[in-house]
C-alpha cells in the first residue's frame, strides 16, 4: 500500500487501490492487503463525549470508567494470552436490553468506537483482550431465563446466564442444556466461542443446540436469525453464522436454546489401560459401534497421578490412561451398553462401572476434578495453567497423543493430557511460570502443527482468539480465510466489533507475528 | 432509484445512491432498494463466444445447447413453480472437477453470464428454474465417493452421487449416511436445500451430517470450509452457511459427510388416533420423554384411506390418523422403549409393533409408499402434485394440522396430511389440475401463513426457491432478510449464482409478486 493515495470516502480513508480491490470489486474474497484499514476514533475528546452519551442513555451507575474495573474486562488468569498494560476499554458498559445493546452500537458506529462482549469472562485464547481500547459491553444485567417452553424443549435466555444456573433452573422441569464447558461460562459467550464439553458426543456442540438468536450488529441493527420451531430450511443459516464467530459479526442479547429430558437413568463406567494406542483401539471400536453413550472421556497417566496426588477426590486412581465412559437412557438399555462396551474393553488393566447413582458420582468425580487437580499443583502464586485444545479424527489419536505426551516429557513441564476421546478432541494442561512460558507456548504450538498435519483442527471447542489466527491459513486454506474476511468486512465495515480477532483484518506488527 | 444518474464502475452499472449506500456505505445491512442492479449479458453474441470457451475447455461432448435438455434443465413435475417457456438456461455443461468448475466461474463470472446448479432435479420450490438463462451446470459425471474412512464414520463424495446410491455402497461397511429425502435427490442438492427426512428426529438433518464442503465462488475462488475433525471452532462456521444457501452463495463440488453405524436391531411400531388433539399429544409425551426413537412419523385419515385405495401396500390399513414410530438400537433398549411409547398409547385405538424384520418392513412400507398412492389418485395425466411443507413448535401442531385439514376439506382438493411430526415438521401433498392451481396456491400460502402464526417457519425441509421468497420478512424480520442480502451480496456481487432465488436482489415486477 505505500506510497498509494488515500481516499475519504463515506467517513472513512481508503487507499485506491483497496477502494478498488474491496468494496467496489467483484471478487468473491477478501484479501488481507486489500482491506480496507480499520479507522477507530479513541482520542480523549470522543472517549469523554462518548461517556457523556452513555450516561444519558444508560444512566450514571451502568457506565464504568474505574482502572481495576477497566483491567478486569481485558484478560484473566486463565487466558493464554496476556494483555499488555494498554491493552484495556476506556469504558465498560452495562445495559439492561437488547434495545439499549442497539442504542450503544448506534453510539460507537458513528464515533468509530471499537467494542469486545464480555459475559463470563472464562475464555483462553485472548478472545475479550481489550486490543483496541474503545467500549466493553459487560452483560451482567441481561442474566435472566425470559421463557421456558417444556413442551417444546426450548428456553429463551439473556446472554449472561450461565449454563450451571441454567441446568439448576433446568433441572426442577427434568431438563438440561447439554453443553458443558468451563465453569463460570454464560450463553453469550459459549455462543460466541461456538463451545462444548463433555455432552458432545451425544448432543453435539452448541452449534447444535441453538434454535435462534436474537443478534446487534456493528451499526446497531437488531436482527433475529430464526423462529422456534425445531428445523427451518427458509434462508441463510445465520444461526450458524454468529456461533463461533467470537463477537467479530455481532453481539448476542437473547437466544432461544434446545434443551433436553433428563436422561432417566444414567450410570459411568471406567477402564484403564497400558498404552495409549489400546486406549485410542477402544475408543474407536466403541464409536463404530454406534452405541449411543453420553460422553467417552480420557486421563492420561500423568493426569490420574496428579488427581492422587493433589488428593481432590475421595479416592486413590490407578496411575495409568483411563477411559470414562457415560452411558444414559433407560435402566435396560443403559445395563445392556455397559456389557457390550465391557466386552469389547476386556483386554485392558480394568474395568469398574457404577452400580449406584452415588458410585457413579464418585468415579466421574476424578473427570470433574482435573482442572483443579492441576492448579492444585502450582510451585507457588506465579505458577499459571495453558490449557489448550485440538481435535482430530477419530483414527489420528493415537498418533498425536502420543507424540504430544513425549514432547510434554521432554520439555520438563508438568502438562497433562485430558479430553473428549469421543470427538476426537482433547486438551493439554501445562502448568509453567513466566520464565517458562517459552517452552509451553512452543509446546501449545506444535500440538496445534501436529493437529493439522493429521486432517485435525487447531480448536476443537475454545477457539481462535488472539492466539490462533494464523493457523487458519494452513488449516483450511488462505482462500477460505480471505471468505471469512469477506463476511467480517460485509457486517463490520469499520471494523468495530472484536477487531482483529479470528480473522485478522490488518497486517501483524514484526514483534506479533503468532499472537 | 427513478431518475438517479448511473454510474458505470469497475464493469458494472450503478445508481449514485446505491453506490454510495451498498458498496461505500457503513452499513451491517442491504436493503432492496440499496442493492446495485444486476447486469447480466445473455446476448446471442457474448453466449456463442462463452460456448467456445466451454467446448475448449471441457470439450463438445460437455456443452449442449439442444433445446430439449434446455427445458429438461429449468423445472420437473415436481416443482410448485412452472417455468415459462423462456425461462431455461442457454447452455447447459457436464463438467467433471472442481477444477473445471471453477475455470467454468471464471468465463462466467468474466461474462457476466448467470449460473444454476443441478444435480439430482427434485427439488419442489423452483430452486433451478433458469429464470434469466445463461449457465446450468449439471454436475452429473461429478458422482464419485473419493473416500471411506469406516474408522472416523465419514465419507468424501462427489455432489452428483445419490443419497440411495451412497447408502448402498455404505451398507457394505455396516453404515448409513441419515438424511433421507425424496427418492433421486443428491448430495450437491441435499446440501443447497438443507434437506432432512424421516431420520431427522434421531441424527438431525443434513445440517449435523457435514463435515466440510468443497465450494467454487462466484469468480471461481476454491474453498474447503474446514478439515475432518468431527468438532471445530476455528473461524466462522462456512460450512453451515453453504447447506441451505440453495446454490446462491457458491457451487459445493465436493462434500466430507458424518456416517453412521447402521442400527444392531430396528422395529417399527404403528398406533392410530380418533383425533389430531390425542395425536399431538402422543407425540409431545414421547418427545418430553427423551427416549432416543429414531423417527416419529404421522400420515393422516385422509392420507391411509388412499393407500387402501391405491392398493400400493400388501395390506389394509385402519382408516384414522396413525403415527408410525420407528426404534433403534439394542435389541433390550428397542423392547424397553416399545414398551414405554406402548404405555403412553393405550387409551388410542390401536397399537401394533413388528415383531420381526419384514413384519416393521411391512408397518413402515405404508409410510414409504405415501407419495406414491397420492400420484396413483391422479384423474388424468393432467393432474400434479403440491407438495408443500411447513414446521411449527412441537405444541402447536394440533392447532395447525386440524386448521390445515379442515382448509383442505373445504378446498374439494384431494389433499393428505404426512410428515416428520417428531420436529414438528409435516407436508400436504394436495392433487390439482391446471384449473384447481388458484386452489391449490391459497391452501399453501395460508399453511405457510399459519406456521408463522404459530411461531413456525415456511419450510422445514423443502427450502425457499422462488415460492417462499417473501415470507421471510415476516418469518424473521426485514432486517434479517437484508443481513442475508449482505452476504449475497458481498459473495456474489454481479448475482450471477441462481440470482434472485432465497433473497430477492431485485424488486419484483408487478406481475409476480408471490413468485
Amino acid at each position: 500500500m505505500k506510497g498509494s493515495s488515500l481516499l475519504y470516502f463515506g467517513g472513512r480513508l481508503f487507499t485506491a487501490q483497496s477502494l478498488f480491490n474491496h468494496r467496489i470489486s467483484d471478487s468473491s474474497t477478501l484479501s488481507l492487503s486489500a482491506s480496507p484499514r480499520p479507522i477507530h476514533n479513541t482520542t480523549t475528546t470522543n472517549i469523554l463525549e462518548a461517556v457523556e452519551e452513555f450516561c444519558t442513555l444508560l444512566g450514571k451507575d451502568h457506565v464504568s470508567v474505574q482502572e481495576a474495573n477497566l483491567i478486569g474486562h481485558s484478560g484473566s488468569e486463565w487466558s493464554s494470552y496476556t494483555a499488555t498494560q494498554a491493552e484495556k476499554p476506556n469504558i465498560v458498559l452495562y445495559p439492561s436490553s437488547t434495545s439499549e445493546v442497539s442504542s450503544v452500537m448506534k453510539i460507537c458506529h458513528r464515533r468509530s468506537l471499537p467494542v469486545t462482549a464480555f459475559s463470563g469472562g472464562t475464555s483462553l485464547e485472548g478472545h475479550f483482550a481489550s486490543t483496541r481500547g474503545g467500549v466493553c459491553i459487560d452483560f451482567e444485567r441481561m442474566d435472566k431465563l425470559l421463557a421456558l417452553h417444556t413442551h417444546d424443549l426450548d428456553v429463551v435466555v439473556q446472554p449472561s446466564l450461565g449454563w450451571e444456573d441454567l441446568n439448576e433452573l433446568l433441572a426442577e422441569h427434568g431438563l438440561f442444556f447439554p453443553p458443558d464447558p468451563g465453569p463460570g461460562a454464560k450463553i453469550g459467550g459459549m455462543v460466541g466461542t461456538g463451545c462444548s464439553g463433555t455432552n458432545a458426543y451425544r448432543y453435539g456442540t452448541i452449534r447444535e443446540c441453538v434454535l435462534s438468536l436474537t443478534v446487534v450488529l456493528a451499526d446497531g441493527t437488531i436482527i433475529k436469525t430464526r423462529q422456534r420451531a425445531k428445523k427451518s430450511s427458509a434462508g441463510y443459516d445465520l444461526t450458524k453464522l454468529f456461533i463461533g464467530s467470537e463477537g467479530t459479526l455481532g453481539l448476542v442479547t437473547e437466544a432461544v436454546l434446545k434443551v433436553t429430558p433428563l436422561p432417566q437413568y444414567q450410570r459411568v463406567a471406567v477402564a484403564t489401560f497400558a498404552t495409549i494406542q489400546e486406549t485410542a483401539d477402544l475408543v474407536a471400536r466403541v464409536v463404530e459401534s454406534g452405541l449411543p453413550l453420553s460422553g467417552i472421556e480420557i486421563m492420561d497417566d500423568v493426569q490420574m497421578r496428579v488427581i492422587n496426588q493433589s488428593k481432590v477426590t475421595s479416592r486413590t486412581w490407578i496411575e495409568a490412561t483411563t477411559l470414562f465412559f457415560k452411558f444414559s437412557g433407560t435402566p435396560l438399555g443403559v445395563t445392556e451398553q455397559i456389557k457390550i462396551v465391557k466386552e469389547m474393553a476386556k483386554n485392558n488393566i480394568s474395568f469398574e462401572f457404577a452400580t449406584s447413582d452415588d458410585e457413579a458420582k464418585a468415579l466421574w468425580s476424578a473427570r470433574k476434578e482435573a482442572l483443579w487437580s492441576v492448579l492444585a499443583m502450582k510451585r507457588d502464586a506465579k505458577d499459571h495453567i495453558w490449557t489448550t485444545d485440538v481435535c482430530v479424527p477419530i483414527s489420528k489419536l493415537s498418533e498425536i497423543i502420543s507424540a504430544t505426551k513425549e514432547d510434554i516429557q521432554k520439555s520438563g513441564l508438568l502438562g497433562t493430557i485430558v479430553g473428549h476421546l469421543g470427538d476426537g478432541n482433547f486438551h493439554a494442561f501445562l502448568l509453567f511460570n513466566d520464565a517458562e512460558r517459552n517452552i509451553a507456548e512452543g509446546l501449545v504450538h506444535r500440538m496445534a502443527d501436529r493437529a493439522l498435519e493429521l486432517e485435525g483442527t487447531v480448536t476443537g471447542e475454545h477457539g481462535v482468539g488472539l492466539i490462533k489466527r494464523d493457523y487458519l491459513p494452513r488449516e483450511m486454506g488462505q482462500t477460505t480465510v480471505d471468505a471469512m474476511r469477506t463476511i467480517k468486512a460485509a457486517f463490520d465495515p469499520k471494523c468495530l466489533l472484536n477487531c482483529d480477532k479470528v480473522v485478522r483484518m490488518e497486517e501483524p506488527r514484526a514483534d506479533k507475528s503468532r499472537t
